[in-house]
């Protein structure tokens, strides 16, 4: 074995993941060096307040002065400051002083990715951001390299841990939604703002992250059709299981007719689904390649050491000079309105039996089948009646207008809740 | 976008994974330059037959001489003849001429994949084999790149998808083990030899391919201890799923006290167990690692294009300098004697019930406990009668000396079955 090469590690940030990463190069920096010839070491560590406790951190190396981190002999800038500012002037200044950079950030990469990447690209430095989506699973490694040769057809992910927590929580404990919620607060896995995961942009940020890797160009964010989880019931999920379905917050990116439709949705999943089977806090994405056809990665989507085993991969692929500058094309991408039919789920609160007739008949107008027997009628907990059906397959567009006349007849006493039976 | 770079492949063997590559080159031509900005072609394509029909592959590139392939300016020699000869002396001349090589040749890397890996490594080009394990998964890069931050604790899979297939019809069609396996080499996915398949071989060398890299050193093939397939009767996957179970054939490889245990064997898995829904000839690893906890990844093991999307990308990681030479150190790694405990699944051909009292006897003279009164009695088609029993944990050594002493009983009317409960 040849002598090991020194490679000096800048980091910004020591909070969950920050400190993941000390560990982790402490615990296995000798395999890392038997694996790589890459001994790592850390210069300087950016920190907000030097007296706080983080056991197992050398705190000779902290320091408040960003400059002190990025101006000082590091070959490589590790951003876990996390947010849009400071994060970004950070790795501008990183950039500029033709440091690579490796960030676990998604939403500064979801906001900036492209300006940030082309930068690092005129200044000839590499630019790593594994641990932004799907933290330990190396599914952007995936799509830039082992699939390289493929045509990618569609990615379809679990991409949010809080919202398949809470999810999973409501269907196998049968636990509210804000009680689960808490619980994910809890355990310390949901966003500061949790409207960031139950509302869909969080998995939103991640699949356009990743979508722009597969199909090379970019894509605005807004073009991202996002559906929340809040008006998912106990109820909702219950009748799912029933029907043979798991509730399921599901990002999903599919080509077709020359673009990418993208979406963040519920959405029911039947139980043989791959991602039907993803558990708790757990990532996974199914990719479909036109060479590989249907490929599946699943793991631990959040947390610190899971986090931190991507960024550490990242930088020990750069220091032995492993990766090769991204390449995202200024083109965007084509945005397709492809408006598939699907079957779908619809529940509506109304006040009597009698209801099930009058929306079967609304929604036959306008073309869409309904198994008027197979109409499931509820009184839930809150006393709230709801009539669920399981539609034909029919586009968005018809369901649109056939759901609005519905809600003309006066029969809602509360909002109507309509989703996909697939990813 | 700049200009894009000529890349040349020189390709040795145009069968169904050479062919694949052809079309999906040629297919992906585009999309692969704008990603990588690498444009690809092949110089000369080695094939024994001049004559024969290979739809989509040019006539003029076709060859029936080596050198003409290796020594004629192309920038990457892939080796698709498969087997160890030819196979490794065209490797040998083509790394000799400081030719990157490409293989997707499990056979020959378990065979001597450490002297041509050093090879390539003291002529210091690449040597990329992505494809000889599980196909399009990317699970070498991802033991390489993704996870190399990661103390490895176990490697668990489905690593042949001629035993996964034949397993699956079993229990999905009920068909027996010798239709099953000729309806596998009717479409084309069994190896030539199927005891290849079906005695383990083939899944335990691609088992130490995947061992040695994520341990770092060389491991004997004959370590790996092999149980094979073939014992497993449609009576035993059918009592397998009535407790809850699925029969698979599964390679493991784990890490204790200092050491490796690999091995090769049919297994019942949980139905829960994520390795227990891989169907048909699919192929999956599970990877545990200290910092990403449980990893999986699930995708098609076999066939053209699957097998042909691992060649591609091994070519333009090269191509694109992203691959460092992989290494793997001459130091052996330790090989681990842990005896670790199981729940088992053992069935024993006997004249009559009472057998059930005599075996269950001898079992727990030897500390094996076993539910007697949930042992399961039944005549099967053949009409030959078994009993079946799900033991308490128990070490390999253990169950051994009870079996052995069950042998010596005279009530066995053929050879027993004993199967752990766990991957």
């Amino acid at each position: 074995m040849s002598t090991a090469r020194h490679y000096k590690i800048g980091l910004l940030g020591c909070g969950t993941v920050g400190q993941g990463l000390v560990e982790l190069v402490n615990r296995n920096r000798g395999l890392i060096r038997e694996r790589s010839g890459i001994e790592l070491s850390f210069t300087k560590i950016l920190v907000r307040d030097l007296a706080k406790k983080r056991p197992g951190v050398d705190r000779n190396l902290l320091t408040i002065q960003p400059d002190h981190v990025i101006n000082n002999g590091c070959d490589v800038v590790v951003e876990l400051v996390g947010g849009l500012e400071p994060a970004r002037s950070f790795i501008q200044r990183a950039l500029s002083g033709r440091k690579h950079v490796v960030t676990a950030n998604k939403a500064l990469l979801a906001a900036d990715g492209f300006a940030l990447l082309n930068k690092a690209v005129s200044q000839r430095v590499q630019f790593g951001f594994e641990a932004s989506v799907c933290a330990g699973i190396p599914i952007i490694r995936a799509l830039q390299s082992g699939l390289v040769g493929n045509s990618i057809r569609s990615l379809t992910g679990i991409l949010n841990g809080t919202c398949n927590y809470i999810l999973t929580r409501m269907a196998d404990a049968g636990m509210p939604f804000v009680d689960a919620l808490r619980e994910a607060q809890g355990k310390g896995f949901a966003e500061a703002d949790p409207t960031l995961d139950v509302d869909g942009y969080d998995a939103a940020q991640k699949l356009k992250i990743l979508a722009e890797i597969a199909w090379g160009g970019r894509i605005a964010l807004e073009t991202v059709q996002i559906e929340g989880i809040r008006n998912i019931t106990l109820d909702d999920v219950d009748s799912a299981r029933k029907l043979g379905y798991a509730v399921k917050q599901v990002a999903h990116a599919e080509f077709n007719d020359g673009g990418v439709s993208l979406s963040v949705h519920p959405a029911l999943l039947p139980m043989a689904h791959p991602l039907a089977s993803v558990r708790d806090e757990n990532n996974a994405v199914q990719v479909k390649g036109d060479a590989v056809g249907e490929m599946f990665f699943h793991g631990k989507g959040a947390g610190s050491l899971p986090s931190a085993s991507a960024v550490l991969s990242d930088i020990v692929d750069i220091a032995s000079h492993k990766r090769s500058l991204t390449r995202i094309s200024a083109r965007a991408v084509p945005v397709a309105g492809a408006d598939l039919p699907y079957q779908r789920y619809l529940r509506f609160p109304v006040g009597e039996p009698s209801a099930i007739g009058k929306i079967t008949s609304a929604l036959e107008r306008q073309g869409i089948g309904v198994d008027r027997a197979a109409a499931i009628w509820a009184k839930t907990s809150s006393e709230q009646s709801q009539v669920k059906f399981v539609t034909q397959s029919c586009q968005a567009d018809t369901l649109r207008a056939a759901l609005s006349m519905v809600s003309t007849l006066g029969l809602l006493q509360g909002d109507y809740v309509a989703l996909r039976l697939a990813a």
